[in-house]
């Protein structure tokens, strides 16, 4: 066989069976290889930033890798941006990257580039593979990077003489990954007497979740935590993936503009991280801190991203004698019935946005979130609605949304995927309704449609200078000509409706999601 | 004044004055400061790809560079696939890339990357501003790069506090840029006796042109050194910017597949090189040479992209006594009346495409040519097409042909632009069709709708192994569901009609080229 199709046969040994794909001539021989292992899955993206975005929901959700076929260094460009909010998301991710033959390379043919430097800032870890007899191996070690307990985005580059050469047949095992190990019993200690000891208020101490916090057994246990000690609950701005909904602990998180996220933490005089980072600034300003917490605040870090989340959770529920009877932050599980805003005003709002959706999601439901402004009250106005996943921009590169929900409903073909993007945002990976279609992915996209770049006018106007002119409203609204959705999804063979009221909203919601496939709504804001 | 203010004047000062754009937070000082200089032309792209190839497109007409500005590493990412093939055009452009402020970065916000890594691989000159006091010799630095008589990418990092930063206010002159020498007498002379010596016979000799050699008076002279010597001649693959048409030399370019490119040169024994670079492979295959001249062509050099190609050329001419009576390649002037395709079969192909394009084209029309497999026969068609330009891909990273389109007809308001476009490349950066509404810009689009990624169907059956099988058969094709461009360039704000006839496609040619702004034509071939 050849370099390919050993390749292919090893990613399949290691339980990745999904490739998002956007080829080229160098991966011809690749894509050969794919034809004669039909059980790896072929999902092709018209846009790289689809693939590489699909990728990072793929892992979200599936909690495993799938594999990225990408044409040499400007399809791995075009993949960069969704490939650094996976690597925020601490995904993993197993990227193929097409290069010229060994012998080619020097000869600086048009589509030469330097690949390796290219993926360099985004990866956990870069390979060339040298020859198609060590690739099988070179996969092997990729797979070993994205999918590690701690996982990361490892970027194999495949000369095409690899792709076309003789490989021995050869059965690499998967690798015993060590687990995660938890946090040494002094440090638990030292955390839970700090939370009990009255030397903070209890007011001012608050446990910070983050990554792995924001699932499985871990929001409940903080919230016996906070329910014990009084400590606050907090997460971070944006997280890779929250389980969230009626009957779970709904954590609120810091809010992304400067000015709530300080006062959200001012008081706070010890703040526990549990799988996350201290809080930072997303942007900085000339007169506020770069660090978000009160310079006398004291961090400690429970768990870290290469601990065991959970068990430093027990530990420390244990340390401080918390009880499942008394949980902080718990919703109740009988979700509310309300599938309208219930306000005599129909306008849709985030609030009424939120509303519809609480009162509308199926059960276990996926929300991708990137409405960015409008998106500011959903999640909190969801937190009543039937359990559900809530998947975020970590890494704040605007496209991730689209593509993100490509890859969770290709993860999960059981479960309703709810995509919700500003118009801005879903312009940048727009081709992702396409695979949507050709998938038939069960997604319904929600496009907030406010016509601008709402948070830009909201960072312009926070600077204090004078309102925009003309060049700064040329850049900051995106309403001449304004975009019709409904033309933009039919285009790409997804059906969709326009609608410009709340309970226009709530009417179309509820007919999209009874109905499988693709489809997307335009709310008229 | 502050940094972003002060580089914006030394931009204005240095002759920048359009600014292709996609900004975020990080450059809302940046987007405050045009406000206050609005005689900078601010151009919104809605996705980063666009942005930076309307800047390739920009250069290549008006011959001097536009700035871009771009968000930090993800946004930079996004424009990378463009700057690449930018780069290979030889095109001069001035980045413009936001970054954190610098006491900022090492806190790892969540849009932190390694910018100065990502702009590398495709940047001639990276710098990040150290000061606002600094920025605008660090503008004239990157102007020099960019507004070369050997033009380059420059990217300058903006980290936010030099952004907002005081800087006192300076005037930079614009430096004197050194001419580019002429070659040196002896190599002239050299060549002109290999050519006129009979130690090669003269059919099998060949001059090359390539870059700058494409446009003005070097393809004259190319045509009369020919018709004087006997020698072929020839230019490269893709070409940033041809001048063809009626009365002018149209040189007949070295095909992109690789056995008529082969074939195209295996009887050449003595090649000229003329601001061209020796022929190599777009890609290597397992049982084809890299190089594509004959193992014993011999291959001069007349003049590198460093010196005057025209100065050389008129030297060569006069060494072999070339004459203005007697030209090669040169199309007669009065242009071919032929609207249509003339046969009785209606089907819309390569050639009858060709023909319709060749009979409707006005005078001095700029051809932005992206449209893959289909496009083989239109250039030779257009031969005697009313004069006009013709814009290739040179770096082969497909997505380049309608931001392209966006840049020419920025630059050139007056001339009509005509941008043919296989359906699969327009999808990559489709999200220009919006610029060109919202700028009104006169742009006639063409999208080849073969609904396959037909190239990659050629390149897969060269392999000689099975037809495709169900996995590559969803990577090679895009027919499942079909794209309707009549709605995505609609959705737009882009008036559009789709043909299925040769006949037709001439029909809607001509009303859309004799109606100013943008228009697509979806051609179902």
């Amino acid at each position: 066989m050849n370099g390919s199709e050993a390749m292919v046969r090893t990613l399949l040994q290691h339980e990745i069976s999904v490739c998002f794909a956007n080829p080229g001539t160098s991966e011809m021989h690749f894509v050969s290889a794919l034809d004669r292992l039909p059980r790896m899955r072929c999902v092709l993206g018209l846009f790289e930033g689809v693939v590489t975005g699909a990728a990072d929901g793929y892992f979200r959700m599936a909690q495993r890798p799938a594999a990225t076929l990408l044409h040499l260094g400007p399809g791995l460009g075009n993949g960069l941006a969704n490939l650094h909010n996976a690597k925020r998301a601490r995904s993993g991710i197993v990227n193929i990257i097409g290069q010229h033959a060994h012998d080619h390379i020097a000869n600086d043919a048009p589509l030469t580039s330097d690949i390796e430097g290219i993926a360099r800032p985004m990866s956990n870890w870069v390979r060339t593979c040298a020859s198609a007899a060590t690739a099988p191996t070179d996969v092997a070690d990729a797979v070993a990077v994205a999918a590690n307990p701690e996982p990361g985005i490892a970027s194999l580059i495949l000369p095409a003489d690899v792709a076309w050469g003789d490989s021995p047949e050869q059965d690499l095992a998967r690798r015993a990954q060590r687990p995660l190990p938890r946090p040494a019993d002094d440090i638990v200690e030292r955390i839970a007497e700090l939370l009990l000891s009255g030397r903070y208020p209890p007011e001012s101490t608050a446990l910070l979740l983050g990554g792995r916090a924001m699932r499985g057994e871990a929001p409940r246990l903080a919230g016996q935590i906070a329910a014990r000690t009084g400590c606050r609950l907090l997460a971070e701005t944006k997280n890779a993936r929250s389980e969230r909904g009626a009957g779970r602990v709904n954590i609120p998180q810091i809010p992304y503009p400067i000015g709530p996220a300080l006062d959200t933490l001012k008081d706070i005089r010890y703040l526990v991280l549990v799988d996350a980072r201290a809080p930072v600034a997303f942007f900085a300003y000339p007169e506020t801190p770069r660090l978000l917490t009160h310079p006398e605040c004291r961090i400690d870090t429970l768990a870290c991203p290469a601990e065991d989340v959970t068990s430093a959770l027990v530990a420390l529920n244990d340390a401080v004698k918390g009880s499942a009877n008394e949980i902080a932050h718990l919703s109740p599980a009988a979700r509310s019935a309300h599938g309208g805003n219930g306000a005599s005003d129909d306008t849709p709002t985030s609030l009424s946005l939120g509303h519809a959706l609480a009162g509308l999601l199926p059960e276990h439901a996926i929300i991708v979130d990137e409405a960015i402004t409008t998106g500011r009250q959903l999640q909190s106005a969801c937190a009543s609605a039937a359990p559900h996943d809530w998947l975020e921009i970590t890494g704040g590169a605007i496209g991730y949304g689209l593509p993100c929900a490509v890859g969770a409903a290709t993860a999960c073909p059981d479960r309703k995927v709810v995509a919700i993007i500003g118009d801005g945002s879903a312009m940048y990976t727009v081709q992702s309704l396409w695979t949507m279609a050709r998938e038939g992915l069960d997604i319904t996209v929600v496009i907030c449609a406010n016509r601008k770049y709402q948070i830009l006018r909201g960072e312009l106007a926070a600077m204090g200078g004078p309102p925009p002119a003309a060049n700064a409203e040329r850049m900051l609204s995106i309403d001449q000509p304004a975009l019709d959705w409904v033309q933009i999804a039919g285009g790409h063979g997804v059906p969709a409706t326009r609608v410009s009221s709340a309970s226009g909203f709530a009417h179309a919601l509820g007919r999209a999601l009874a109905t499988p496939g693709p489809h997307l709504i335009e709310v008229l804001l």
